[in-house]
């Protein structure tokens, strides 16, 4: 195909923070453009947006819905190819089950969705359609990352036996969701970011670095979960000891109480 | 102006180095699209290499005269608005300087030619043209550079008293050039690199990155050059004392013989 | 009193390891002088040993036995006051009971006994007697130890909530116990090292490391310990999620086969 | 000779600095014991001083020079073999050449003498005793450092080419000499300290560094002091452009006016 892939963005409006990750990561190979967007709940915002994304007015949409019924009437070479949903956790399986059923491929940042009924749900749909759904962790981009993944694939340490991924962050040492800070507040608070506090947060990436980089898969674990701060509804702390294929094993670290660190996440892989 | 800033490049092919870099560095905010190019001496490069970054075969040049000639041509709003030259130092006079002739701001790669005096009549030009040249310095795109700058412009060390710049690396800690090393032989030749080995290589971005974080001209410098490489014909290692503007001293230190070392740039400053 | 405190020693011959640790520990603050020994099984290298530490003849001994009984017999400000033992694990119990039987005052490098039995018996001579018996961990005589442990007991990091202890070492990645490496070979020989092997040779330092510094007791764990080494009879790696009193928490990392590491020894504790 | 080397200090009270850090290092291998001295100018000190070091009265001096009349007629056996001098910098010429005087082997504290006169002078007894003067400098003492001068001398870096030796601190960015500071009052007096300031107080360490692990003499130097304190005599600040013997080169770094930093000695050489 000689072209650029055509995305469609659900959310990532000016006023948002991971959106522009996105696309930043989007563009910086010259592979894919922007075609299409609904990037926020607010009209006005989504429409200014578009305009400072250089979008024509009529691709700007003011509901997913909208865009994913439009997107699809387009003709093949005009339509987006695929949507970069990057919502809220609570609104992420809305727009990608329609995507899907649109026939659209779908990128996802993480978590996959609030529950994992849903998540159930989308991969029988992926199944049922062959479409692809990609979920996007950060720290996967980096060329040290990949350097290293490489380096394990190529054999050049051996058979893997240690595992140590570590995301120590501080800013949550006090109850900052209770004082007006909006990030603590959302990720805080069940209802908008689920079951998982800290783990969900960034256990995850530790999690997601640790297979990702060593190529084999967490086949047991066991953890200590912990809330330090008051009041706090989630996990704020933990850490878990990691049973993984071929005899491995490891240690996964993750808290939001370490007082200092900012995102001093880390790993370390050592073979034979 | 409601789209995007339309950039011509000279040089740049897929067999080439820097050119990935300025382009991924123009796309990755968005404000920026490639229209057109001469990407190569080599017609062939050339083509196939603005097929693969998706350009229609008519703004894809056997030169970059021709370019210049056509572009120039195309009615406002299609032409390019500027061109970022990444060809080898001895290629970068020529096509800058007609670039500014024919009405096209221009961006070059460091060293901005080859010979003072060509720098001299390209500022002779930009002076009559009220046009725009920009030299770039790769470390300058750094977030954690703008950071230390802004922090500095912002007062927050105080009067800046010292900077210590230093980039050594060891790559040409031996006769590599004379063993079909391509990127050592250019930087070795004074045919090719110019008159400045190890200081115009590399101690420029040690200098460049001195005055852009403090905000501080060099007024001042004694410095000790040496080869130490057996039949090398350039500098490959040097040293400077250095003084500012108000005030400031410090050391710049820049060397290819530093056996071990890669990219180790590293920059401090001390305020008040 | 005006005078030092004499020290006799069991072991730390001139062929010895730790011996000459912990003569240097005992004389670098004048506060110590080294008196008697009993410093090999081998005659011999003892009484050269004892030559070459300036001890008189009579007071260097061939066995630890007569070592206790004689000196025990010279009067009050000529024989020794304490001993300090330094002979391998399996020979702890042995010349410890004997000192306190004697009278002496006893220091004794880890680990305490070759078993918890002989521990316990110590343990109940100690509070029939009132003598001191102290158990050396080398880490702790760090000053940045000592600095970091009065840090934390003048409250300058809050309440304690998170410990993080770890040593990893790489040296026994591959079976040189059985190639002739003497220090691998008692070691990973459960006759000679006790019960544990990495955990008891390395990750008590981690464990005293922590207690020390934050001046909290473990109280409960989860550990998952492994042998990666074929045909090694002790664990050569482990992990543990750790309790501690005042409800903090924390991870201890101990491993003998993280390739690469020499002896990469690390505490993080965070407060509130 | 079995026995421990005898050694007399001038200096080293127990309100003192450096005293502490001589004796240290001369008991922690058990060769040197301490025999006698005058550790102040203040008498009542010097006896208090010399009890806690578990002297007798009778070898603790008023005087340095009562100490040397008095030790040079005790029988050989029973004397000091050497003085250690740990006086101010000004006070070193005088007992030096006493202790030489007197038949008795020197240790100076750096530097040598508060002239270059004075030096000279020493200079000449040495080569007309025989005796030895050993001028300390603290930084050749630790493992690392003594490690990396065995490797180079060994040849493990071939041929040196380039050597970075750098001191900065920050303690002295402001006029803590007019505050009550004892220790940056002397050392910023050109009356207690001599000609100079940063470069001998810590250039030096710098410098003796550089060729004690290289194993090269400088030859030739380029250099630029500072005073940025206002109201400060000595230098506060400086650099230096290095030759060696045998072609090497290098920087020499030291300032005390880099804001923030305490004690940040570091070394790089790098040879063929």
């Amino acid at each position: 195909m000689n072209r650029k892939l055509r995305m469609g963005m659900v959310g990532g409006g000016t006023d948002a923070f991971i959106g522009a990750v996105h696309r930043l990561a989007a563009f910086m190979d010259n592979q894919i453009e922007l075609v299409c967007g609904c990037f926020s709940v607010n009209p006005k915002i989504s429409k200014e947006s578009g305009k400072l994304y250089y979008l024509p007015e009529n691709r700007v949409y003011e509901t997913y819905q909208e865009m994913f019924e439009k997107e699809a009437q387009l003709p093949e070479g005009e339509r987006m190819d695929f949507v970069t949903i990057v919502t809220p956790n609570f609104v992420h399986f809305g727009p990608a089950m329609m995507a899907l059923d649109n026939g659209f491929d779908v990128v996802i940042d993480k978590p996959i969705t609030f529950t994992l009924d849903e998540a159930l749900k989308l991969n029988e749909k992926l199944e049922e359609t062959g479409l692809t759904l990609a979920l996007t962790h950060t720290y996967s981009g980096y060329p040290a990352v990949k350097h290293a993944r490489k380096m394990i694939a190529d054999g050049k340490f051996g058979k893997i036996r240690k595992i140590y991924a570590e995301y120590p962050q501080g800013w949550l040492s006090s109850n900052i969701e209770d004082q007006g800070v909006a990030q603590a507040s959302w990720r805080t608070n069940p209802k908008k970011s689920g079951k998982a506090g800290c783990m969900g947060d960034i256990g995850t990436h530790a999690h997601q670095l640790a297979e990702y980089i060593s190529g084999l898969r967490v086949t047991e674990l066991c953890a200590d979960l912990n809330t330090y701060v008051p009041n706090r509804q989630l996990d704020d702390d933990g850490a878990a000891l990691l049973r993984f294929e071929k005899d491995a094993t490891g240690i996964l670290l993750a808290t939001q109480v370490a007082a200092g660190e900012e995102n001093a996440i880390r790993i370390r892989v050592y073979g034979e």
